[in-house]
């Protein structure tokens, strides 16, 4: 890991940036000389450091930590008053009077309650909100708000593109914490409660994890976690009796399998009482599961469930599952229907302390896909929503892509899955289908670059997820503009000129990427850069059957793989007819001529070139506005956007050029504008 | 490596197999009791214990080897007689009478042609000539008869197909070296005489062999080689006086950089004093050269050469030297002029110890290319050819492809370069332009498998490389069946099987793969299986150009890259003018359309059709064929190439079905015949 200046490096502090200029009352100042304390927590601790070190930049002092005071003070403490109605880390933020003095009252519901109002209350102050007339009362909208890293313990991560992880090094857990403990601040500051600390594929130095030779070491990692109000999960081997236990088989109806697990759960325990649970990738992408044995994902699931259910754990289990030795020649299968395919029989036969984790869309986290139909259709299980902060298909944090808006589509979708109004928020909250546990995941985008993002505007995304899970009525909008007061502490027309950029960025990127949803026009393996062929013969599933006259897959009821048919009839509806499908999605669910008319009245062959030209064009308008912000902006943040924004220009001209010059040469058809296809 | 019970393996043996059935008169027998021997020497000693070997198996009986003698016997020494014109290596065999006895003289021009002669003589007793009437001279057309190999340290093999290195594991020189000496064994079988034993991509450790902390083994190895007649060789890493000599620059002009050569070299001789010299990749695929000093070829080769002179080492400078960067938009860059473009200049600049090696091709090892069209331009060079043994691009050893008729292809190419009759094979051998060294290399495509090969058939290329080099006037045919009968040793009707099989392969390889020349549609990095995309927009200089109405590379001087004018005008004007440009190349040559008449009176795309249904069905034939030979061959070999035939069947079918939809979609042109395309 590169070494950093922490204090001083402006990337490095991300949005908790406390050197900014504030204005503040004298009032507000004589406030904040003074906390009030009547507790003790490891949680409040950390509460009350966090927001001393905030006030010291704000007034220039440290604030005075005391019982009872007479004077003006902020008051940090648990609600008790009944009438305000707080969830587990719900807080409120009120300024009163009392005895004459004004004093801010910071309420939690609880130890997270309280840390979580710290955070939004220096958020308050940072994004200049009128302090003298604070009055919030704030619950998250998601109970779980987790965060799964695809660590390895060799210090790679799957689909990482900011440097090694700040977890693991050559195999062992890394020695020097600090940067695990500023990263847990930093989730915290956002309001994150769970992180799984390593990759999903779990190999044979992972595996190890969970026992006694790393577990003291993965205690330590718990310990620093906790103090912020943050539970530490594992990803696990679903082979590990066979691995580590030393049996012949990891049948989940197996008693001694059973009985070994319970066991390990007793000792994980013993290390950390707080542990959060199991995160479980089985039977998928040839990883092992209860397949091997005859069994369903619930007889898998719930034999984990039973290990940890005295302890309070919860077993989280993927659904990404699907047969990835596809044959292409066959049309009638269809990828997309796998995760539908597969749990929506198991719905009600999971414990429940088992929750599924369901990828926002049927395939894997393209730049454009529907929401998956698992949402929706299962009614008696918990499910969590997973989405991909990582930019494996969205740029690889080379190419800015602002995910928010993604994400928020993902979570306002209408499902009818019981009656309108059904969106997905309400299910995964579990309030639709009052379901026990609710709540959200995403793959991580940090690594141990200075940035952690690699990409320094990567770090909206990373504070959006948290802030969106929070809250899922804010606006991308609101939240971009949030992160910018946060992170650059402008002036008014700076902010607007990043928060348009932001904005802007994920229709960019899907333009010069791949057009109307149609997905998967990447390089194998890796994932970057252009090649429309490259999944087309493969046994993956991710095809766009493109020939010389049409392009798309065809997923109607009608007449394709069926896959509408997954959906409630109102949505399906809408899928399946031609002229009621969203056109952002008309490649995913239909099969068209080039010639075919957009609403636009552009033909679908003169879309492709047009995004394809008007994406690149964007992006250099990016790189012009990006330029009038020097020497108004951190340098160093800067000069490292412009860096990544000279990669995404050479290499958003070749998605353009590849893009098009493959369907011009099969289509035969020529540009309107006569631009330069090869 | 796997443990192999090598006496009785007929695989490990491969065509050195001596207990096979042969009849022999009692003349003959009688003759082969007594060896008579009146020299000494390490090579004569491997002749006699190999004589000795044979003869045991065919006599049930060690003969006597004795100085003078007033029997039947076999006469082994060096040639006298003035009358027969031997070069070295060559030898002669005669049965005649002496003293009334019947004796047989095998007789060479020097130590390495006793030992061929014995080969010879073995290998004429186990093909069945008739020895009562045995009479041959027989002289090496090449003077360098090489393999290398591009063997790492650590144990893999680049482009390897049949296993781990037999010289290298885990970053050191295997200790036992009994393999190695099997190898140098079957080598000498084949007159080799010149083996490089590291991959021409010399990485750290690799850099490390011409040192004193590596080259005791390595003397190890060369000791080894030299009682076979073998010259040890090693590739080097022309930035060696920087990466092991400490110095900041490799520059060829600087004096102290040229010192540390020769010191190198003198050092390299005193551990091994017949060493062979150097074999070097630079300034191609991001390996150092003299380019970074702005020095051309010729001063970064002289200066080793100059440093290897003294000890009599050579040389070899490859010329696969392309720009790896292209930019696939601009269609006059042509990756096949490259190495004429590179070298033509510095014809005449070498140093007569220098040998530039060039690829058969101007591209890279593809199923079909035309002949290099440095061979004849350089007329003042010595030049050695360089094949590929091992197959790349040609089914991985786990399809069939007998080679030896593409390298005779090539080396029966008439350049014109000296007026009519300037076939390759007198460039490479040196006669056409009295160059002072001649001969061919190829890359190996042996490993630690049991049969050396991956493939069992593949040691047909193996045995058919040496053979070819040897004598370029044998037919592929005559070749196949002497290595059918050599491992064998099967009825006449056995033999047809195979030898048919062997001398199709090639072609059916070629149908079911890319069709007229137009080469590497297949996947990137490891250029297995079919992606008629896969190099298409790389930096990589391969393309096909196809669009929905045309395909194939306009390499002409009237209207494409000029590549063609690369040949002398004879030549050239074959190739440039459709009607004369051998249509297998027509791809190579020309982009036409899809509708465009083969002399076959099929179109372009009908062609293509045809020829990948005709190839699949071409390799369920020769599975036939193969089902009629089982248990009338050893059956280790008859289960391992049905297992390889298995194989070939599946994937043969997947590049017919990729190749063909492919082009159906993009041309919308039906088969005629229409047969099942996707």
């Amino acid at each position: 890991m590169e070494y950093i200046n922490k204090e001083s490096s402006s990337l490095y502090n991300c949005w908790l940036n406390y050197d900014k200029e504030v204005t503040l009352s004298d009032e507000i100042k004589e406030i904040l000389k003074t906390i009030q304390l009547n507790e003790e927590g490891i949680i409040i601790n950390t509460a009350v450091k966090e927001l001393s070190r905030a006030i010291k930049k704000l007034i220039g002092k440290t604030p005075e930590i005391i019982k009872d005071t007479m004077l003006s003070h902020i008051y940090l403490g648990k609600l008790k008053d009944k009438t305000i109605k707080l969830v587990p880390g719900g807080f409120s933020i009120k300024k009163s009077t009392l005895n004459q003095k004004n004093i801010i009252e910071i309420l939690g519901k609880d130890e997270n309650g309280i840390l979580n109002g710290v955070f939004s209350f220096i958020r308050a102050i940072y994004t200049g909100s009128n302090i003298n007339e604070i009055n919030i009362v704030d619950n998250p909208r998601n109970m779980v708000r987790m965060i799964n890293h695809w660590d390895n313990m060799s210090g790679d991560i799957e689909r990482g593109y900011a440097g090694e992880s700040i977890f693991f090094k050559d195999n062992h857990i890394v020695e020097n914490k600090s940067r695990i403990r500023d990263y847990a601040r930093l989730m915290a500051s956002v309001a994150i409660n769970g992180i799984v600390i390593n990759n999903v594929n779990v190999h044979k130095q992972e595996t190890k994890l969970i026992t006694d030779e790393l577990l003291p070491e993965v205690k330590k990692i718990a310990d620093i976690f906790r103090a912020y109000g943050i539970k530490l999960y594992l990803s696990v081997n679903f082979a590990s009796p066979m691995e580590i236990g030393g049996f012949l088989t990891a049948d989940p109806l197996d008693f001694n399998v059973r009985t070994w697990w319970k066991k390990t759960a007793e000792n994980i325990y013993s290390y950390i009482p707080d542990f959060g649970g199991f995160l479980v990738k089985a039977d998928s992408e040839s990883r092992p599961g209860p397949f091997t044995y005859g069994r369903n994902h619930a007889e898998g699931a719930n034999m984990l469930a039973e290990a940890l259910r005295l302890f309070g754990g919860i077993v989280i289990w993927r659904c990404f599952v699907y047969n990835c030795k596809l044959d292409w020649r066959d049309r009638s299968t269809d990828r997309a229907k796998a995760a539908f395919d597969n749990f929506k029989p198991l719905d009600g036969k999971f414990d429940e302390n088992v929750v599924l984790q369901v990828k926002n869309g049927p395939v894997d986290f393209q730049i454009r896909e529907p929401i998956s139909p698992l949402f929706g259709a299962l009614k008696q299980t918990n499910e969590f929503m997973e989405f991909q902060i990582a930019q494996e298909y969205t740029g690889q944090q080379k190419h800015l892509c602002y995910l928010v808006p993604m994400w928020k589509e993902a979570l306002d979708f209408d499902t009818f899955a019981n009656g309108k109004d059904s969106n997905v928020s309400k299910i995964v909250d579990g309030s639709l289908f009052k379901t026990k546990y609710g709540g959200v995941a995403a793959v991580s985008n940090i690594g141990g670059s200075e940035c952690w993002t690699g990409h320094p505007l990567a770090q909206a995304n990373l504070y959006g997820y948290g802030r969106l899970i929070w809250n899922t009525f804010l606006s991308s909008d609101e939240i971009a503009r949030e992160w910018v007061k946060l992170t650059f502490g402008a002036e008014k027309d700076v902010e607007q000129i990043i928060v348009d950029i932001l904005l802007e960025s994920r229709e960019v990127y899907e333009k010069y990427t791949c057009p109307l949803g149609v997905g998967w026009m990447v390089n194998p393996n890796h994932h970057y850069g252009p090649s429309v062929e490259g999944y087309e013969y493969s046994p993956w599933g991710t095809y766009n059957y493109a020939d010389y006259k049409s392009i798309g897959v065809d997923r109607t009821v009608a007449t394709g793989t069926g896959y509408i048919g997954e959906y409630e009839p109102t949505v399906a509806d809408k899928f399946e007819n031609l002229a009621t499908c969203p056109e952002e999605l008309l490649l995913f669910f239909h099969n068209v001529l080039y010639s075919y008319k957009l609403k636009t009245g552009k033909t679908v062959i003169q879309h492709i070139y047009d995004t394809h030209f008007e994406g690149v064009e964007k992006v250099d308008e990016f790189i012009n506005k990006w330029e009038t912000l020097q020497n108004k902006i951190d340098s160093k943040i800067f000069d490292l956007v412009m860096e990544k924004f000279q990669i995404q220009k050479k290499d958003s001209r070749e998605w353009r050029d590849v893009v098009n010059t493959y369907f011009y040469r099969k289509t035969g058809i020529d540009d309107l504008y006569k631009r330069k296809i090869y």
